[in-house]
Parts: C-alpha cells; structure tokens; sequence
C-alpha cells in the first residue's frame, strides 16, 4: 500500500507526542512532519520531549519541528494532518488545511460539533464517516471525541440495544494528562481533587448524543438520550476511571450485559486486521472485585499497536433495571492521539485518502 | 453541669485518636479512661500516636492506655463510652457494656442496624434518640453512620421536603484515612484509584435508608428511597468527596437548593450552643466554581470545636427535575469520631445519660 | 507601641500570602497595604487566595490589592515593605523603595549578596543588622536567606563552637511550594523526583558563609567554610527536609551535640518574648528514629505566632568526627515570609525602623 | 546449551515477581518451580500478581504455586533456587539447601556478610565468584547487594583507580518498592518523607566494602574506605535516587570522571553477549541538567532483557577534590531480582552450575 505523507501539528504537547509514538512506522502513513509553535520550531524533537514513560520514537526523535504553515504543507505535498493543537487555536487553521484539500485527523475541540464534520470513533459511528462521500472538496475534518467521552461511547454503544437506556449518568475520576502539560499545578491536586473541568460534562453530553446518533439527509441528528455528568480531576498520571449508571428500558441481567461487551466486534465489517490501531477487543470486562484500576488497566489492548486502545470496564452491578460499572479508559490514547490515528486507518480503507 | 465519667475503646486507631481529639477537655465528659488491644496497652497515648496533623491532646498524652473489659469500665464507674473498635470486634463488647448499664457511642459498623439501636446523625434525625426511653436499662447503644453515608444524609435531608426525590445516585473519592491505620498500602494508591472498598455501597443504601425513616410503634421503618452508589478509594489523606444526583418530584430551581441548604437549622430545637461539637451550619454552601475540595474544605465547620463537622456542598447543577452537587465530608469527624461525640452530646441534653 | 505603616508586595503568591497571614493583626505593624501585579490589581484578597491549608486572614481577606509604586508607597507614608516579589523583578523596586526612605524586608534573591545589604537571621547573626546603623538615609533593604539555606544556618549555627567544621555535605528534599505557585507541574513530578533546583545550591553556599561570617570595617567577611549541596525537588507540599553532615575538627560526642541544639537560645538579649514571631527554641531536637517528618514537624515552633519557625533536627548519628543529622525547615515560613517578618521585628527593637 | 533445572522462593512478593518476570523463558534456566508460604500456595500465580506495571508472564501466569521444602526441591533435581525470601525467613533455608547440593541466589540479606558467600555484582566484583572454586560441596550461596547499595557501588567502582576516594557520603531518595507490598501505609507517606530506614545505613557500609574489597587466602577482605549515608524513604514508585559525594585524593576533572563513566566495559571478559541480563552499559551518563528522574531511568538498559538493570548517573559536579553526582537505580530489577539472576548467569558462564 502506498503510504500517505502526513504531517502532525502540536508535536511539543502531550497529546502530540502520543501522536508521535503511534505514528512512527505506521503502515499507512509516512512519519510525519513535526509541527509545532515558535518555542519549539527548529528543535529536534527529543529536546523537547515530555512522555516521561516513553522515550521518543527513534525514527522521529533526530527529526526537526518545524513552523509550518497551511500553504506549505499543501506544497510539501502533505495528503494527511493529524491536529493535537489546543482547541482554542485549531479551528480556523483545520478549516483552511481542509480547504486546501488535506484530510485533518483532529484531536481539538473545535470542529467536534460541526454540522458537516464527522465525529468519530470506527467501533461506535464508523459508519459516520460516510457523510464524507457526497462532499466535492478532496479535504475533510474529522475528530475524535473528548477523552472522557471516548470511555462512555464505547462502554456504551454495545448496550444500546440491550437496554435502550432514556438517560446516562457519568461520573468521572480524570487523570493529570487530560490537562496537556505542564496544565495541572502540583500544589492545587497533591492530596486533593478538583471536582471541576471547564466544560467537560457539557461535552461529555453533546459528543455522547452525536456520536450515538444518526445520519440523515446527509446530517447528524444526535440521540435523544440524557447524559448527565460530573467531572473531578485527581492525581493519577494517565486513565480516565468513569463510574457509569444506566436506567434500563426493561428488566436485564448481568449475564446479558457481558454478553454484548464480549460479542461486541463492530470492525468486522472492515476486513480482519487491517486497521492497525484497533484493538482486538475494544471492551475489556474483568470480572475481578477491584478493577478496573488506572495503573493496571490504562495500556489494555492488543496487538502492540493497539495498546491503551480498548476500554476496560468491570463492578459491573445489575440492580432490577439498574445497571451501575466502572470503566478506564487511556484518556491521551484511545480518547485522544489513538483515537484520531484510528480515524484515519479507517478513512484511508474506506477511500477517503486517495488512491 | 456534671461531667460523666467516659472511656475510648480503640484509642490506638486512627478513629480512636479522633475521638481522643475531640474529648480531651470537653465541658460534658471527662478525659476518658483510654482503652486499647494488648500491642498498646501500657504504652502512654503520645507514644502510639498516629494522626500526623494533630499532635496528642496536652490533657491526655501521657496517659497510659488500659485493656479494660467491660466489667473493669463498670466496676470503674463509667457512664459513657466511646467505641472506635473494628467492626468485627465491636459486636459483643459493646453489647456487654450496654448490658451493664453504660451508654455506649460507637462509629462501629456491627449494631448499626439492629432493631433497637438509633442509627443518628443529630442533624437528620436526632428525634430517633428517643426510641430509647421506653427501655428497662439504663445502657444502650447508638451509633454513628457509614463515613460516606453521612456525608449523604446531611447534605440531602434538608432537601427531602423540596424534591421527594425516589433515588439518589452517589458516587464517591474516599480518602485514605477511611480504611483506618495502615490501611491502604502505599503501592495500591501511588498513581491509581480502587474502584471498590468492600460493603460500602451496601451501607450507603441501608443506613441512609434507616436515617430517613420514621419510628413507628417502638421500630425503625426505612424510607422508600432507592440508593445507588459507586464506591471508589483516591489517594487523598483525609475528607471523602462525593458527587449526588438526585431526581425530583417535580420542577425544581438551583434557588430554592440553595434556600433549602441555607435554612438547615435542625438544632434549634435543642437550646441554642448547648451541643458543643454541633457546627453552627451543618451545610456549607460554596458558590465558588471548583468547591468543595478536600484540601480546603474538609475542616470546615465552626465554632473551633466543631471543625471538620460541617458538610461542604458545592458545584450544583439543577436541570429540570434533575438536581446534581459535589459534597466534602471529613470523614474521620463528622462521618466517624465526631459523629459519635454529636450524638453523646445529644443524648445527654435529652436526659439519656443521667442527672 | 506605635504600630509601622506597612505595605506587602507580591501579596498574590504563595510565599506573599504567607506573609499576609503572619502579618495580619500584628503587634508591630499596621495590616498591610497589599499589592501585586495587574492580575491581581483591583481583586479582593480572598478572591485570589491559594494557599489551602490557611484561608485568607479576615482581616485582609477583603481588601483589595492595589498596583502601587514605590513613589505611591512613600506619599502614602509606608514606612515598612515586605517584599515577595519574584527575585527577576524585585531588584530595582527594592532599590528605589530604600532610596525613598523605606525600610525593606525582602524574600527576594535579588540583593542577598550585596556588600551592603543584611542577610539576616536573627538566631544567626542577627547583629549584622548593626551595620545599618552608620549610614545616611533612613531607607535600606534587609532580606531573609533562601528556603534551604535557612534550614542549614539555624541548625549548624548552635553547632559551630563545637564542631569548628571545615565543611558541610548538604542534600535536600525541597516540596512543592518552595517553588511557588503554579510552580511544579503535576505531571513533572506525581511518582517523580526532579533532582535539579536552578542556583539553588550555589545559594545554600554563598548565603550561608555570608551570614556564618563577621563584619569587619562596616563589610561582611564570609566564613571561611565550604557548603557542599544536592538539590532535589519531591513531592511534598510545604517543608524541606535535608541531610547535613558536617566533618568535626576534633572528636566530639552526641551528647555534646544535643547539649549545643537544647543550649541555643540566642535572642536572650533582646528582651524575653518582645519578638512575637521568634520561636522559644529555635532548634527542636526529636529523639524519635524517624523524625523530623515533613508532615509531622512543618509547623514546629511556640508559641502559636512562631508556628513553622522553629527547624526540627533528628536522627543524629555521631562516628569519630563525622556529625550526621536530618533537619525539617518549614520552606516558606522560617525560609520565606517568617524569616522576614522575624527580621523587621528585630530591626525596629534594634531602632532601625524610626521611634 | 542445557538449561538448569531452577525454582523461585517468595514468588508472591513484590521482588519474587520481578523474579518471575526476568526468568521467564530464560535462555540458561527452565521457567522456575515457584514456592511460596501458605497464603499463595495452591494458588496460580496470575490469581496473587501485585506488580501492576507488568503483568505475570505468560509462560508461568497458570502455573501453581507450591509449598516446597529443600528435601523436595533436591527430589525434583532442582540444580538453581532464585530466594526472594524475607531475611528473616532466608537464612537457615539457603543454608539447607546448599548443603544439598543445590546453587543458591538470594536476594535476602541474611547471608550477604558470611565470610564463605560472595556478594556479587557482576560488574563490580565478579571475580568474587571464583572463591567457590575450591570448595567441596556442589552447593553454595551467592547474594546480590542491598537495593541500594547496587546503585553505589556501580556507579562509584569505575571511579575508584581514577579518585582513590577515603570515603564516600551517600544520601537516597528511595521509593515504595524497596519496602516490598504491603510495605508503606499510604497515610505514612502520603504529602511526607519517612528519614529512616531500618539498617539500611549499616547495609549500604558494609556491603560497600565487602564488594570493593579483595579476595585474599580465600576469604573477603573488606576495602579501607568510610562509607556515610542517610537513608530516607519518599513516594515514588520504584527507583532509588541517590546523592553522592565523594572526595578525591588529588584533583580531578569532570571529563575524567565522564570518560570513566564511559569506558567501563567490565564484562568484556566474559564472551560478548553471553550474559542476558547484563546491560550493555551498566553505568549510562545523562548530560540534561535535571536528570536522572525514576520516572525517565529508572528502566534504563538495553537490551529488553537488561531492562533495569543499567545505573543512570548525571548531575556531575566537580569542584577541586570534591565530586558529586545523582544517580538512579531500579531497586527491584538492580538492587533485587535482577541482580541475583545475573549472579546466575555469570556463575553458569564460570563453570559453577556444572555442565
């Protein structure tokens, strides 16, 4: 398969450098032009390297950032952006990048409630992207969701049919990456929470409901579906934990609940194998008292790849027509940096990305 | 007034040093005779002291701690004892104590739901107490709740009247100190979350449940309030945050919870400053953006003894009959030593504990 | 007494809200005029607090911060400032406040090391103050010595007589606050240890042998010692814990040691008591093997105005000439605010700050 | 080559899993037997895992923990036994099964000073080994050094021909693991440092100069230098950070001491390649101000399999006789399980597992 030359914008922050990492080597795309602002441009990029726990990709780590622009990025040729540029700074340069006929992959806020923008993950509305075959522009975006959203979608989505819940309650336990870096202060969380993240419940709400939506006359119209939130940060280093209620439309027992996470395969429609970023199960149930837990269950999923891409959920408790779990999921990785690379895997098989 | 004669079961715990806390120089107790299993016994109070952020009460540092049985507490004249026992030992001995006619206070889990024992938080149900007069003996035994359940009960009992809610979904970050001393091993916490601490969702339903209800003919009938929570230990050291959303009846407005909150003024009843560790406001509303958090809020409470007593409430959000809030709760004072001492105190102004 | 016109600058950081709580009701000075950069300008003090453990004193929590000038500081007939501004701006205002007439007692590194500037702390060589007493105006800048520095000079000092040492091995465990607010990343150091503190250990040198020294012909002679230094960053919120070890220059015991530290009492010449900042023993020493504790001994020192002033010392260990020991100095008390504070209560018994 | 029949004591603790981890479908051993006490035993390994980082390896994960007594592992033909014992237990069971033939490597202290077993760190004192030469008996023990003695004697012993140093003052930053699980209340180390270690000091001494030593008429003769240290326990996960000062006999350059670093090649006697578990550079120079941080060391080596096992030094400052630098070792993998697996290695190359 010919790879498609890709460049990545916001390399010197958290969720950039994720990006990094799960684009060295890929089978799909050259590894990409380093991108980032002026504090950063003409450093190579293990000088400004900030993943404790991962050192750079050597194929990258020698690799300038540079300052580039829209106009010379379409010059370079570039078929493909990955977007980890903090959301008050990325819409109008994704806008243009996509005028210019470049496929944006974004992790940002910005476009996420577009009309004629798909907000995607492949296992819950892959189908989504298909929005994108009327359009006559070469250049699209398409986003991933809010990392604390990610987990609940795709916890979720297998219960949908199951339980056809009316409302979700989410309560949630963020990490210190959801903040980027440096974002948290180490005074205002060391042996406390901070029970507010600007805007998140409201994201957690409207991404939940397009996400689980439909595509009609080639637009979104979200679920009716009530998702009420409560967001607290505390002191883990990366995963999300979301303790999740759901009111079940009719009697279910917990047998029935595992049964959709365990048959939930929704990429088999894509040929076996073939997106390189998704992991074999996207929701991991462990049937152990305490799990999931953020330092035991954050990196879950297979193949390599795939690592810190599937969901885990367990305490699974049914209560009549209540159904209450935990779940983790890697916040930078599957509801971020992973969570776009894997947009674009499926893009590039549904042939969005060009020949 | 006369100071009963007291004494601390479990003065070696990090309950029990709480509890020594708050009875060192208290105007209705004597310094109590300090108990404790035979690792402590012999040993004065400073030499086992425990809690980093308070040093042994000057009254009571030296004092030596004793095994004392039940019989050695009545043969010794105590009135009133304080039992910050484990659960799985608190059972017979204080079954005995109060066989022998002493009053006994105790953060205990094991008689919390026995027919005839008042379960009180005084703010929420002080008139349970007086289930007790009709009794033969002169010893009983009441607990405090549940760490986390108290924190529930006092925050939504003065919005029971408002929303006729018929459930409430709680979900908590326990502190450290919840688990006792040693507790939690440093290397299940550092970096991590453990979304389970065994019984406590059970505790949560089934004593908010008892404490909500009415006595009729001489028992306890619980509310007909469904409880659901998610239970979850964080790596703060002391204060239990938890998020609480409840259903109303009927429309509702962020004004009238905040009124409700605002006019919670249980302890009128009682002659105006006369419970000395009753804090002047058992609800605190925040109306900051990011409150409570249990850095700052979890000595709130005043006067200077009733520190920690007060429940902090903060972040409401009310959305046609849905009504949601974070609350902060010390849960070493207000939901364990402190709690016992309210209580005491409660009891010996209704005339439980002699002339 | 008359009561000093004061004014504090950098009251929105953490180390000028320290200043805020010491300062506020004070026997020698008038609550202070509190100032700060135009983020803070025109905000109430409260509503810019961060300090967690403490709220804003009710003095001063509603007074609002100005943007004053040194001009504006001097009609207003300031007598008194309290410096916490930062070391890269401090320099110049300093300057200018001395040069119009005002005392300054600064927590700034800006002009420690000028020849005619006091570094001072009073158990130390508080007599260096006397170097002001030839010159002209009556303006002149005093400061406080850095955080770590200030641990080791209060707890060698007892200990020079005996030891005569040629040189001091230092090694810190610095928290969080010493580098203010924001200050640390959470993500720099949650499971980290950053063992790199820019200049510090240049500092804890030149600082210690200036106030260790004499003064001679109206400048300071630095002692003729090397201050050797590993400087750490952990994650604690307030204290800095540090291991010194000192070469004796003959054999020397524990006892004598002990005797040095429980012997030190060397602001018995001014007047018992009159310095309400100044601990009654300024070295604690803890016999305990564990001890000092950050959390058990930050706020060391009596009476309740001295609390944090007092540098706790433990685990004492003496073989042939080498003296090993730990020391807990609270960073931004005793080492910051406290320290200044201390200093201008000093300088106005010694009649620098006018009758 | 045949590969040694070995088993695993301790293998429910946190050093006997890092044991599991690295002899795992090793090349010179069979996967272990795996005992341990009557808590684990009957039960398979995956269902007592505590390492959350890693996982059980897949090879011995369903593998059944047994109850083994010497006799039995002598029955079994078991020619190696990995002890990752308590000290307290270790003793007159190694002793036991070296008297039946049997090659012990032990983590536990309790033979490490016996002047018949070396105590060995390949890299510093390999030919230490070649005292079991003359002995009689099949069996022997071999101990690996102290967790954080490992991480001295490393770094130092390619300094010693350059410094000739008298002595060496050590301070450490240790983490949680070198307390093994449960080890550390999470409320003693929670916002605290903990100053004392049991023995530790004694330890880092002794060991020091036992392994610097030489071997003469067939017994240890210990190195003439003074080993000073102050051991204190800090929150972070694994990793030992240690400050090290050092005093030269004649004055030195920061380049030597790097090129020293940087030359140390000590296993090049043994055949290239030979030994799985040694890091191609066990002592790895890092030039960044701030480093080595645990959380970016402390898996420093390569390859895969020397993961951990290679000291990382940095922070070098030299000023006339003094030098002083950080460094950072794997406690567990260094100064634990890894260690003694490559004693094994080594002993195997040497000819002492027989053929």
């Amino acid at each position: 398969m010919r790879r498609r030359k890709a460049a990545l914008l916001g390399a010197s922050g958290w969720i950039g450098q994720h990006f990094a990492r799960l684009l060295a080597d890929h089978p799909f795309f050259d590894d990409p032009i380093l991108c980032a602002g002026p504090r950063s441009a003409g450093k190579q990029l293990e000088s400004v390297w900030i993943l404790p726990e991962w050192g750079p990709p050597p194929s990258l780590a020698a690799r300038t950032i540079t300052s580039a622009t829209a106009a010379s990025l379409e010059k370079e040729g570039v078929e493909v952006v990955f977007s980890a540029l903090p959301t008050e700074e990325a819409g109008p340069i994704e806008t243009e990048l996509a005028r210019r006929g470049i496929a944006v992959f974004s992790n940002a806020g910005s476009h996420r409630m577009d009309r004629d923008v798909p907000l995607v993950i492949p296992e819950v509305n892959g189908a989504h992207l298909d929005l994108l075959r009327g359009r006559k522009s070469k250049g699209f975006i398409v986003t991933n969701s809010n990392c604390s959203t990610s987990g609940v979608a795709v916890a979720v989505k297998p219960l949908l049919p199951l339980l056809k819940p009316r409302e979700i309650v989410v309560t949630t336990y963020q990490s210190l990456s959801g903040a980027g870096f440096p974002g948290v202060a180490s005074l205002s969380i060391t042996d406390n929470i901070l029970p507010y993240i600007p805007e998140e419940e409201e994201k957690i709400e409207r991404e939940t409901r397009k996400m689980f939506g439909s595509v009609q006359d080639g637009s979104y119209v979200p679920m009716d579906i009530a998702v009420y939130s409560n967001c607290a940060r505390v002191g883990t280093r990366e995963g999300h934990l979301e303790a999740v209620t759901l009111d079940s439309k009719s009697e279910v027992s917990a047998e029935a609940v595992r049964a959709a996470w365990a048959g939930f395969r929704p990429l088999s429609e894509v040929r076996e194998g073939t997106l390189p970023t998704a992991p074999e199960s996207p929701v991991i149930y462990r049937a152990e008292d305490n799990r999931p837990q953020p330092l035991l269950d954050r990196w879950a999923g297979t193949p390599a790849r795939a690592k810190g891409m599937a969901v885990t959920v367990g305490r699974l408790r049914v209560r009549s027509k209540k159904v209450m779990f935990y779940l983790l999921v890697h916040n930078a990785v599957r509801g971020g940096a992973g969570g776009s690379v894997l947009n674009a895997e499926l893009a590039l098989r549904k042939g969005f990305l060009g020949e």
